[in-house]
């Protein structure tokens, strides 16, 4: 199974989840497709974003991959439910780990769940939780302009943290003992998050949890690369410069190079 | 020339335009189109920016609309002057209004512009500025905050303050004596920005001049409208209920009816 996995987000943080599987399985050959030109999914509606996320897949497909991991909450909130069973090769969400992660990691049965607006909406989070653990009690809450936030480069910015604050300062202190980071530009922001919550709520970032289930998914079916090191290609619908400059926030490394594709659509 | 005019801009803001072209020709009838779908244009490059203009121009012009303005300053700018003699109607931006309105106002003939990225990164506005003040100094500057801010309704708010501070708090007191709100969103920002930057800085804002300019083609072209009162009708590409939610924020009132559209291209 030498086939490359295709990963896609509406932009550059489903990064964070390819950074996880290229640590995790470095014998895999990877595709990352950000959709720049459309980006940003999180307040759009889920017809829309159901579309794009067709059309990527479809792109995906005709690129031969085995698999793919759809590493955007709000794709894999809104489109992926309706997608299963439209491919004949896998398709991974970031929702079912990281709900799955907070499961096993709550003590009160108390969780929080942030994303951006079309995630929280949707409540795909509190459904897959109440799946594994029925008696769980799920908190969500939209934090629409930490995406933007993260974009312009205030990372560990006094105004950052003052949104932080405002969004989730009371929180602090209260039941909620473990909170899901549901958007993967979420990550970059953890240090803050963390201190506004205080050290009692542990944060579960899903692109970790989704490394392990996609590699899991390999192992049982047979599917994993035999070669020890696998090619990485990272396409985007627009200003590939801009996925060049940053990457390294989402990475943690440098691209060689970033090709730009209309998905086939033109 | 009882045919409506087409107003179009990547999301909202371009209401503010629309309002201005309503109250000062109440006869004609719109057609606004945002589009929601694919918001933000500011992020974006040229050549996407480009391509969706021309694929709402083509929409527009299938509505058969007498002219179009192009009510987003992105589109003006990236768009709009590689789509000149492209189309039999006129199309008018919001550069080029925007730009005399500030030529007229400046009286040390230093001129600021804020804008999204891409407006700034095009230096559309100083080239525009200098055509018709040569010796103008025009310092510009991408606040890509402010949209964001505005559309998740903290319009009179500590951190909408902060950000402005970090952005504009420079030019208080210093040389810039009129501010382009390069923007269509900005204006619904101007007492805040006019806080921070002080009342010797002038603010000018695109959507009054457009309408003027409107008028004045529109009337040596004899192609006013005939009649006492037009139409108007509110397309969007996704989400009709947003620009339902968020029009009276920049309209003033609120909207009987929104429709969806592809643009014809599904």
């Amino acid at each position: 199974m030498d086939r490359p996995i295709g990963i896609f987000d509406s932009g550059l943080g489903g990064l964070t989840v390819a950074r996880e599987i290229a640590r995790l399985l470095p014998g895999e050959s990877l595709i990352y497709v950000g959709d720049t030109a459309r980006v940003p999914y999180g307040v759009k509606s889920a017809d829309t974003v159901h579309r794009y996320s067709q059309e990527i897949c479809d792109f995906l497909v005709a690129q031969d991959v085995k698999a793919i991991v759809v590493a955007c909450n709000t794709a894999s909130a809104l489109a992926l439910p309706r997608m299963h069973g439209q491919y004949r090769i896998p398709l991974l969400g970031v929702v079912e780990p990281g709900a799955r992660a907070a499961v096993a990691t709550t003590r009160n049965q108390s969780i929080g769940v942030i994303g951006t607006p079309a995630t929280i909406k949707s409540e795909t989070y509190p459904q897959a939780i109440s799946r594994y653990l029925p008696e769980a009690t799920v908190q969500s809450r939209a934090c629409p302009l930490f995406v933007p936030l993260v974009e312009e480069g205030w990372i560990n910015h006094e105004v950052t943290r003052r949104v932080a604050e405002i969004y989730l300062g009371d929180w602090r202190g209260a039941s909620v003992d473990t909170l899901i980071l549901g958007c993967t530009h979420y990550p970059v922001l953890k240090g803050m998050i963390q201190e506004v919550l205080g050290q009692e709520v542990t944060l579960v970032d899903s692109a970790l949890e989704t490394a392990q289930a996609l590699k899991a998914m390999l192992t049982e079916r047979g599917m994993a690369s035999p070669r020890p090191r696998g090619g990485h290609r990272y396409l985007t619908t627009d200003a590939p410069q801009k996925l060049h400059e940053l990457a390294p926030r989402f990475l943690g490394h440098d691209l060689d190079q970033v090709e730009l594709t209309d998905l086939g659509l033109r």
